[in-house]
């Protein structure tokens, strides 16, 4: 049996299961995912890297089904901005941009009590909202009930100084939300994005439904 | 000239002003700070690390004015509570149970939106105070804005619960908090308590008052 060697160092059994599972998730044709796999196993060997797999099913999509490889490699693409979160926020101006809005990134907002740097501020006929973006560097780092209190306090002490002009704030993250951190925004009507969250409005699939793949590839990337 | 080593790994020249500062700070009499300075020059050597002329220092003090020498090194005496936060937050009981107040560790209470584990709850007459303890592991890493921000969300998320029910949230630092955090934790009338703030009232002489050295020795530690 063929062991796979994970990120973290570790060893599991190879499993085809998952690799068809993520070509599905890509939107790969069936037909598209059974070529890719015939393909794939005269590549496979003993310990393989996950990484290694992952770059072979991306190259094999590709000659398919090239819009569906970008879709199966736009997580890592995400953390490709890295290592700094500035190119993330200038990636979620244009986001915001493509869907109508007006933006403006990094602005200082003085509150009640201190000043806050936004991240990004957003306009849409009268209504103005504010959005911090938190970007992580590694799968699995998810986005805390922490930054969705401070997030919060934030608002309310701009609002309390300029009642009235910011509709709400944003948190957008490039990984997950914790349920608390989706319970509490909720619950404080902040706009929350993130992967897979809101369901089937993910930013996963903004970036698909606004075609915004060109802008992970030309990049703001700092690499 | 003779150099030290820092803990950074940067070299810098002896200063013996700033060792004499260090020992007036903790109390030293004059006459005991000329005694150690004379005793400490045999034991210096080109590239000394200042951990080890600290431990040098701390071994004289003690011989002439033990006292002093538990102020010296109160600021590792905390460090040493670590790794985890825990142990921090069990001391903070026991310096408010001191300050005449009852505490009770880690209590969960539920707010508007989600439930929150509060570090030390503590009441005196019908005052009855949140505290959030933020231990840090090293010199250096200050409280910052950002879990100022966060510590005043949790505050409100209960407040909007239990109106009227808890006085104030408290932020409790072993290290220093930044000029913006303690601007907006005044704003927001949070008790604040850190490393020499607030000033003649940190941290540090709170535990000289009420002679709190031993709970540091014996410890609840988990090394």
């Amino acid at each position: 049996m063929i062991q796979v060697t994970k990120a973290s160092g570790e060893l599991e059994p190879l499993s085809l299961d998952k690799v068809r599972a993520s070509l599905s998730r890509a939107g790969a044709q069936t037909e598209t995912i059974d070529k890719v796999l015939l393909e794939l196993k005269p590549k496979l060997y003993d310990k393989i890297p996950t990484r290694e797999i992952y770059s072979q099913v991306f190259k094999l999509l590709d000659t398919y089904q090239p819009r569906q490889a970008e879709r199966y490699t736009l997580k890592s693409a995400l953390f490709n901005l890295g290592p700094s979160g500035h190119p993330f926020e200038e990636f979620i101006a244009r986001l915001f941009t493509a869907m109508g809005y007006q933006t403006k990134t990094q602005v200082i907002i003085a509150g009640q009590c201190v000043s806050h740097e936004i991240d990004v501020v957003v306009q849409k006929g009268k209504d103005i909202d504010l959005i911090e973006c938190k970007f992580h560097q590694r799968a699995g780092a998810k986005c805390d009930i922490k930054t969705a209190l401070y997030v919060q306090a934030r608002f309310e002490d701009i609002a309390q100084k300029y009642p009235g002009v910011y509709r709400q704030i944003w948190l957008v993250n490039n990984t997950k939300l914790t349920t608390q951190a989706i319970r509490y925004g909720r619950c404080k009507n902040m706009g929350l994005l993130a992967w897979h969250y809101p369901e089937n409005e993910g930013i996963e699939k903004l970036i698909d439904q606004f075609n915004l793949y060109h802008l992970l590839k030309l990049g703001y990337s700092e690499k």
